[in-house]
């Protein structure tokens, strides 16, 4: 059944063509199709143009889809092209012409909008509440191996001395700046776009500030042209999110992959936490971190993919719009896998604690001993000098220890300031 | 003169290739790189490690550099490697071994970080400031035009009235959320990480507080290592709010350009912003918008070619991380150029205030008599059918007016609820 | 049942994360996966490695199974990580040691290499036949509709006459630019990597020159490190050609959706290929059209997706490399379903024949009459500003018909060179 | 001074966003757009538009023209808008009416296609002699290092011996693969666009046979539609090849970085190619082939890029496409240059000859050790567990030496094929 049909068989080819996995993919949305309807249904009450008992009905009809969508009873068949079809043949089956009119000053158009709005919302506040854990244990590992020292690298060449409480709490403290862009998202999404109908508004006297208190929505998406545009800026300001999120836990794994290959030998992970190969029987693979990076890095092109599908098109709905749940959806139960699995990877990993005892670390402490020049009244340059002539000849002796006391040091992490100012963001 | 040089005469062919044109880009950074210094000196001087009088050197001689700068009379010559090597150069000249003091708990890996922050804070507030102006002209428009109706298109379909009320007004509401983006990018560049040195701190007894607060930072950037990985993060953040606000001024573009064309004839421009022909002498072609559509469109790739350089690279510095530069800083460029040459043509754009006479227009007001039915009390569907049929039978009688009154419709744009959903977002 | 498992319980939450949907995927890579272990059997019972008997054995198991895959019979159960397991149990149960032993002298790693190559050959050479055909398509309808004329724009604005036969054909000429990066891919994968076992080759005399002709390929991927570096270089490069291919449709699917707006009116297409609105009910959206360049700008994310995945890893196998395989896939289905759509909407597009009698085409003809001053004698220049003032004045009369002679101008629109062109390029 | 001036005063500050850096880029064009004006003139004489004496004045001061561009006297004043137009000045200014009537037939939209198509056919094919340059002293190094084995790492785990035969011929081969997509992009860009005029072709009797032979292209692009849709593909077709050579000099310099850290320490660079710290004195960084791989990773954006410049805009010219030479002629010189320091720096790479001692690189050869096994008629899976139970307990003895006799492998390198194959591609 398609809403807008009107006598003439729809083509086969072109329906499979114009359908694709919508139906899979609305499945997702369809608990927030149904809250878009009641609070539809209240408001379309209050204003006169349904009665109290059309209302009454339609909510204790619109609960019991609820219900089966929470058990996960509810599917879309192939008979009904997406998820507005299905809810309202369902609620036209349970009360009659009452379903019918729940669609009164209202188009899918900002039905979908309002469905991808809260749907975000959730999915969003969910991210935060997983970065927040992930933070956690961050800085709990921070603190058990603060004293840990490992080689700081720059150019991929041994630089200066670092530690595992500097590393673990590297990536807690960038996870604020993924914080943030998270709540731009969610700020953006926290507009009412109900009422915008095809993009243009309605001649019904409907209520938009009575729907927007209903849904929780902190503000309305007042102009209907703004909130048809909102379509793909939702999406694309999600995907900036999960980018910058996905960038820093690409990089993480990264680091992982390499501190595990045995030219580092840094961290190890329990068996039960890599692969095996085929071919070699002396491996034990990061696959894991491997398929965080990998994912991860591929989350970073949605961004581009949501650009490219509504880019350059003219203002007012386009079918093109549609493709734009295609590559979210999926992208952001991705990052939530991956969110979980860096947690769960991460709390059982092994750290080894007598890297420095490698004499090929010995020169990390050349500007720790340079320093130390400088603070016995030498200048820069020449202490620089000095210690380069050390090096050159061999005769540079590692203090193979750091009395590093600035903020956000090896020997003064501010784990306290830290945490202060992710708490302070979520 | 290269800071690291020890003796070696480096290859011509690798300094021309390493360099690059840093040193134009650095002139940008040359005022941020003295503003740096000056926060530097004070704080060596608090901690100990450099005089009072000398201290009272290193600002003088800063200050003066900073008036060049100001002057337009600072140049980076080939003879230097960077702004940061000039600088350094011009400050041995001036105080001596104070100049080279400077350098002391200080790596050009923080400068150019320190650097990075002063500069996109400068910047993303002088485009929030432009975003005001622009927002402020497109709400004056929609007022001015509030009651001027004009088509609106669903796939390029002609659908609905829509007005220049609201054409306007939704491209000034949508900038909130471009304000939103901007506003996070501001956050999270606005945190110190001078003091990260080579991106694993210093072992000298640095205030990094003090620096924050002489610089005007918000917070610290705290862990030396999340300092380090913030480069690339900074730009990214900056370069997803660009690419949110370059695709709603991309989309205005295009609405200008097709409303332009004959086939439309909706919006003219004065001559003075049309460009003609080679070949046709009767064109007036809309060049201006077209280019603001295209630098919009190709600002969007920013952030991914700044993803790009910085992906898959473990953490540390890597000189990779030069390029990022390359890139991010003429994008700002041309942000702030297509604000204001979208402000400097939009201001003088003239309305065609006699669309909706031809006839070709009659249909858009189908789902306004559609509702009029539906008022009357007939159910949605059923009201549907009615007009579908006089629409077939060509019997339709079109209102050519509408009186719509919900929130962000045509007869009520809320625009007061608009500016002050702006202005709070500033 | 995994390969490399050695007695550790592999956790559930780890294999979730780490299978993904590949087992869904690989079903499209059964049948190679077969034909790869054809090829090999038989060169291991070449070599020696492996008794006739054996082969035998091996063989038959292994028709038997591609019989299963044709039937639509295969399946990878949750038991099994991936094709190439769940064949290697298959052969196992059927055959006993014999199958076991197939594995000699090869690594999973080169497996996947052999089938995507395989895969990639066959999906390739189906899409050129698509473009064929299409192509095909597009030069009747330009040979049908070459007398019809239609205003030509730049700037979207009304510039010079055009044609349907030259529009047309304009498509189907452009179409043999994205051959000729088809038939580049088709190149670069017809290349046999079978041998290059984990990228590091093997020590068994294997004879891989056999197993290039055996399996058809051109020539060999003969180093191995080469040929494990191909993996993500033989996605990108079929990427490339398809993102070519899916600009091409993109375009020609943005023109089909202009020309239907009331405001063009070029083209219309039958009912069955247009749906309506849900609200207005004279709504005939171009919904086919829409989604043609919607799923076409997708396609077109695709190389920076699998540039994404696979940059800055340095040579030999990571696991991240199996991701490539998720977006590569269904952006193969979606061009081939756009090819077929594309194909099965213009045929019946339906050509308005008298577009030029609206007045506001006249000026289309401005630099015709230029031309023939031109040809009078008149100095280029001069004739521009003598046609430039009938224009200002309004006394510029349209003379609506052309006489273009030149090589692909609308009198002469070269079709048959462009069906040799085209075709010497298949 | 503009072409389409009709005496209003063109708008400063539209002058300056309008114009952009063209007039630098412009002058890359030059020498082509001389080149195809020498075509032009030479045909309209032939066909009778202008007379032999105004063909040879013309084409005398074309050649005048060219000299002082090969010279580097040439340039663009602020008082013209591009390149056409200061041509034209200069035709005009030496001899008087014949310099108007070169334009006749013609417009600078088919004249920038001209000058594109050559110029990239030009600079593709010095990309091609550089490919090939680089794969020679790939050859050789691979021919000279043969015998130097080197770990071959799978997930960043040591895996399985390799060679630096096998690692620099890897490179030289995969090579091969760029070569085929810029052969592609050569025979994209090398189709004659001239005469095709604004779009849509002349009313003037043109022979663009004659030029097609004159400038030197195989084939005429024949419809002029297409023609003007050849704009952004010729582009994007060489960024492709850009990107997939790109792709493999990335790959390459992660290597060698990697493999220059102290904790790989497999190659070394002399000190003329490595630059210092200005911390750090002991420090010696691969800067050189960190810039190759940031250089090289820029350049894969460039396809998004054009791409977002491009998509979604009907058929037609627009301004926008002036957009596309900005970052395209820099990425050309930007690859040249990488190709070039890549070949000047490798030539002077040292290998470490001794790498397989240090005892963590003993299970590297677990494989050929049970490839022994199956040798001697052990069941591949049995085999398997036996050396993976050696593994387990510490017993397993290497063998240290590679006996690999297939094609492709360590003593089997196939450098005279893989030459062949290389040669044939050129």
């Amino acid at each position: 059944m398609k809403l807008w049909e009107k006598g003439i068989p729809t083509d086969k080819q072109v329906d499979f063509f114009t359908v694709g996995n919508d139906r899979e993919l609305d499945t997702v949305l369809a608990k927030y199709d149904v809250l878009g309807s009641i609070a539809q249904a209240k408001m379309l009450q209050k204003v006169g143009l349904i009665s109290v008992n059309e209302k009454t009905d339609l909510l204790q009809a619109l609960n019991e889809i609820l219900i089966d969508i929470e058990k996960g009873d509810f599917q879309i068949e192939n008979d009904f092209e997406d998820v507005h079809s299905k809810i309202e043949f369902l609620l036209t089956e349970k009360v009659g012409n009452a379903g019918k009119k729940i669609h009164t000053a209202r188009s899918r158009n900002d039905q979908i909008l309002v469905d991808m709005n809260l749907f975000l919302k959730e999915e969003l506040n969910q991210i935060k509440n997983q970065i927040r854990q992930l933070f956690d244990l961050l800085m709990e590992l921070a603190e058990k191996y603060k004293n840990i020292l490992m080689p700081g690298y720059t150019h991929f060449q041994i630089a200066m001395p670092s530690s595992f409480g500097l590393w673990f709490s590297a990536y807690a403290e960038s996870m604020i700046d993924d914080i943030i862009l998270v709540n731009a998202a969610l700020k953006i999404v926290d507009q009412n776009p109900l009422g915008s109908a095809a993009g243009y508004g309605s001649s019904f006297p409907i209520d938009r500030t009575y729907t927007t208190n209903e849904l929780g929505f902190k503000t309305l998406k007042y102009n209907s042209v703004a909130a048809q545009m909102s379509r793909g800026k939702s999406e694309k300001s999600t995907a900036f999110a999960l980018c910058s999120l996905a960038g820093t836990l690409s990089k993480l794994a990264m680091d992982v992959t390499l501190y595990m290959s045995q030219n580092f030998n840094f961290v190890s992970l329990p068996s039960h936490l890599t692969t095996g190969s085929s071919i070699m029987p002396h491996k034990k693979n990061p696959d894991v971190f491997e398929l965080i990076r990998g994912k991860c890095n591929k989350i970073q092109a949605l961004p581009y993919e949501l650009t490219l599908i509504t880019n350059n098109l003219p203002s007012g709905y386009h079918r093109d719009l549609q493709l734009l749940k295609e590559g979210l959806i999926p992208a952001i139960q991705t990052m939530k896998a991956c969110l979980d699995m860096t947690h769960y990877s991460l709390k059982d990993i092994k750290i080894n604690d007598n890297i420095l005892e490698d004499p090929k670390y010995n020169y990390l402490f050349t500007v720790d001993a340079l320093n130390e020049l400088v603070s016995q009244g030498i200048p820069f340059r020449d202490a620089y000098r000095i210690i380069g002539e050390q090096v050159e000849k061999g005769t540079f002796q590692s203090p193979k220890k750091t009395t590093h006391t600035h903020e956000g040091s090896i020997n003064n992490l501010c784990l306290d300031e830290i945490k202060k100012k992710m708490y302070e963001s979520l």
